[in-house]
């Protein structure tokens, strides 16, 4: 198949990545999202996520495989570039030479389902955390994420570090989650972790009916509108001298006690 | 204080303080490591180790306070170096214009002693991992860290990410993991994490009696060599569908089960 070549680094489709990439609200506005890696954009599309646009360098065209067959049967439209413009495209030291701009799913809500156990994540920054956490979360079988402010679901960089992860979890933006959360509050226990020992251990919880638990932003923990929307105030508990453990760390011991 | 301003890029301490960053062969010989940013030199100062060279900018020494005080009085020699200079030395995107270059302790050496929880950690690539377990470590209360192989104790980056927890903690570097492990299986329980169903469950072991538990290589996981010297393979149950649980949350669990 030939590809149409792009060479510039100023070519449309290459800003328009890389607007994508950058900017939250240009992700939110256009409905599109990027990504980079063969295997999670081909794992991308194996999942029926629409891949608009790919890019490929030579290299990594001529290089082949499976996954870069099943990409340029699904992709709408793909270009050669140059790796000139996949130095552009890269968030990464060295880059395998694949890109996607892929359209966000239409209607990605879902409901509690008594049972089961999700975790929130309240303005966490980091997209390292959120990815991590994402990770985990499907490692240990986490029926849903909900992310609450902080880095999107869509960031690039959350979306490499979760491994994929966050697009084959159940993942919901929710924007006031104090209220979201009341409104759980008759099907579900509803948590959240705080650095405080006097709060009930997470040892001591009966998860068995289910469970929301919010982690809260790196800095700051969880706001005070969440702590009184949640029916308990949860604290892992720590013998050791640092000043606490960090976000993902807390998520990881959180989704762990609830699975256990 | 007049300090000795540097300007040039060239300068031999910044050289020195490059290399020492970049290469692990050049801290081991030379028996020194690097820090960066005003909290880290600080810490580390406070704990009794010697601060060979200090760099400030000029708006880190105006800035002043407390810790620049301690870290101006313990240094053996201090530099006001140009904000070019601070570019270079900066593993950072926004500097904070402080850096030293420290001396290694001595003897990191301890013994494990009955009762303990340690963690080992087999070819951890990744200074982040290496780092979020040893703050993972310091807040749960882990008795001692052993590194073998993989990033050493003194990358600067996994010195960040453990918020130098890496400096506070019993943390000892061990040669031969293997043989090292045998040695102390008549002291203490040993063990390895393994990605195998039909290991024991991590939540029926008991840890009353202390362990050492080894967390392997992100890629590869445990060597065959440490997993014939330790007494069990243990696995952490999982639900989910992802491949497997990240080193790093790998060693969250393992450390949270051991202490809870």
């Amino acid at each position: 198949m030939e590809l149409v070549r792009i060479q510039s680094r100023n070519n449309e489709a290459v800003k328009t990545f890389c607007k994508l990439s950058e900017s939250r609200k240009a992700r939110r506005e256009s409905g599109r999202f990027t990504l980079e890696g063969l295997r999670l954009c081909a794992d991308c599309a194996q999942s029926g996520f629409t891949v608009e646009t790919l890019f490929l360098t030579e290299a990594a065209k001529e290089k082949g495989g499976e996954r870069v067959e099943t990409l340029l049967s699904s992709a709408k439209t793909a270009y050669c570039i140059s790796e000139s413009v996949a130095e552009k495209l890269s968030d990464t030291v060295t880059t395998q030479g694949v890109f996607s701009i892929v359209q966000m799913p239409e209607n990605t809500e879902f409901s509690v389902k008594k049972g089961g156990r999700y975790l929130a994540l309240e303005q966490v920054q980091n997209p390292q955390n959120l990815g991590a956490a994402a990770r985990t979360a499907e490692a240990l079988g986490i029926a849903g994420l909900i992310v609450s402010g902080g880095c999107d679901r869509f960031n690039p960089k959350a979306l490499r570090a979760s491994m994929g992860s966050l697009l084959r979890l159940p993942v919901m933006q929710v924007e006031d989650l104090a209220s979201w959360l009341k409104a759980q509050n008759e099907t579900i226990l509803t948590l959240a972790t705080v650095p405080d020992m006097r709060a009930t251990s997470i040892c001591t919880l009966d998860f068995s009916g289910g469970a929301i638990a919010v982690v809260g932003n790196e800095g700051n923990g969880v706001s005070e509108a969440v702590l009184s929307a949640v029916r308990e105030r949860v604290t892992i508990p720590m013998r050791g001298a640092a000043e606490s453990l960090n976000a993902s760390a807390a998520a990881t011991i959180t989704m762990w006690e609830m699975m256990r």
